[in-house]
């Protein structure tokens, strides 16, 4: 059972942003700009914020929050966003979500310019992944999964895919990079009433269920391989688990991404190269 | 083994279609209005527009044709949709495919107003189909093999739905419509090696290849619902078949679409629902 390592490849292409914004500021080349938007005081997300900031900024790519508070209208925050959405120095920005329940996400997410969407979560952008437009910014998680096969040269064209949970961040969109890449797709739900028969039909097998340990040995058949998006907090000890039971699954799968240090890092890598990626497009 | 009747249906939906613009031209509003740009002279082009344009006025909708030479320019064709989008009289209006090889699709579809796409094919209308964007228009043959479900009160929620065929203008619509209906939805290509055992798994059966007598009894279980999106030429009768050899599978699914007579129709009812909900829009 080799493990996909997130931690490992996320450094690497962590370098490689590195040496490309050191290259073009070398050139006198304005540095990329990342704006975050930040509502209220959740935990996590003040924590995410704050984490994406200082990698941004080891990078050398120029970061700034705007931390609005709790009661904030929608209207005030689709204003700032239209204000970025103009602002030349931002090249790419996004919404910490969730956010306060009073706020209309959708509208909010519907008034970025989709060529600033870093977070890939507009209609235009999820629409143009599953026209493979190659103006797509896809999403980074889903992103961050197909680096982690590709680096480990896991094909797949012709694959079973099976993907637990269908949410707009990660299930929607990594099938959308997936069924372009002619692989078979299958999205579970809630809803699916036989899941562990249809996992176990999966050649490739990726959880984004938000439930700890949801993903045991039933689910699985031998040497498929095995994707945990999950992050969650175990119900008795309190420490960050994912989707899978890693333990209990232990030599089923030939491929397995930990956590932490798999598909997470991979997120905020390539969360990074698209800041980088949409710059570029300023650039050239 | 029952028909799910496309002809049946559609009528009901001509009907009520009617009833609706009779109403409003009544109450003394304008026509809805359909703009079809038609593109050099492909045959089975030119009978699709000219069946199109018919129904239309036959139920009481303004319909117009702008038809094109074949040698015309991706930019004459883009300032075409441009003017429509600001054409205030048309309502919707659609770009009878495919275009010319010469002509760049991507970019004649992507340049049409997603209020106007009343085919649903703009990046736009694709992303917020999969986010459950209640703007979204969805394109007519997916939106009429709902409807056809929906009137034989097939439920959809928690059934194994397998979609043969990954098309942007069937196959990938219809799997968000189906996946936001809470359906647990496989997507299958070309490279999809073991597509006849992935297909019996399947509650729905959807075969949109386009290729003749693809689906035999080989593909189903007893009691599936099979929805048969081709309309091809048969290889020596030359007459027009389906992609599923109904003779073959007689008495397998539980219910079936017939071609002619079954998807078809539905599509065209579809658009013109869609040209009437776009108008409805304006009026309200």
């Amino acid at each position: 059972m080799k493990i996909l390592d997130g931690k490992l490849l996320s450094q690497k292409i962590f370098d490689e942003i590195s040496t490309k914004v050191e290259k073009s500021t070398m050139r006198g080349e304005r540095a990329p700009r990342l704006d975050l938007i930040l509502v209220g005081d959740d935990f996590g997300s003040i924590k995410y914020v704050k984490m994406k900031e200082k990698t941004a900024r080891e990078l050398g790519i120029t970061c700034q929050t705007h931390h609005l508070q709790e009661d904030i209208s929608t209207k005030e925050v689709v204003n700032l966003v239209k204000a970025l959405n103009e602002f030349q120095h931002t090249d790419a920005f996004m919404v910490q979500l969730p956010l306060p329940d009073h706020i209309d996400s959708n509208l909010v997410l519907e008034s970025i310019d989709p060529k600033k969407d870093v977070d890939g979560l507009t209609s235009v952008n999820l629409g143009r992944l599953f026209l493979n437009d190659p103006r797509a910014i896809p999403p980074a998680t889903p992103l961050g999964i197909l680096r982690l096969l590709e680096e480990y040269n896991i094909e797949v064209s012709g694959k079973r895919v099976v993907i637990l949970g269908s949410s707009n961040i990660v299930g929607i969109p990594l099938s959308a990079l997936l069924l372009r890449r002619d692989a078979t797709v299958t999205i579970c739900n809630s809803k699916t009433p036989n899941i562990k028969e249809i996992s176990k039909q999966a050649e490739i097998l990726v959880s984004a269920t938000g439930i700890p340990l949801f993903v045991d040995s039933s689910f699985l058949t031998h040497e498929v391989v095995l994707i945990d998006v999950g992050s969650n907090r175990h119900p008795k000890t309190g420490k960050v688990v994912g989707d899978v039971d890693i333990e209990e699954v232990s030599g089923i799968p030939s491929y397995i991404t930990p956590v932490p240090g798999g598909v997470g890092p991979m997120t905020v890598a390539c969360l990074m190269e698209n800041v980088v990626s949409i710059a570029s497009k300023r650039l050239s």
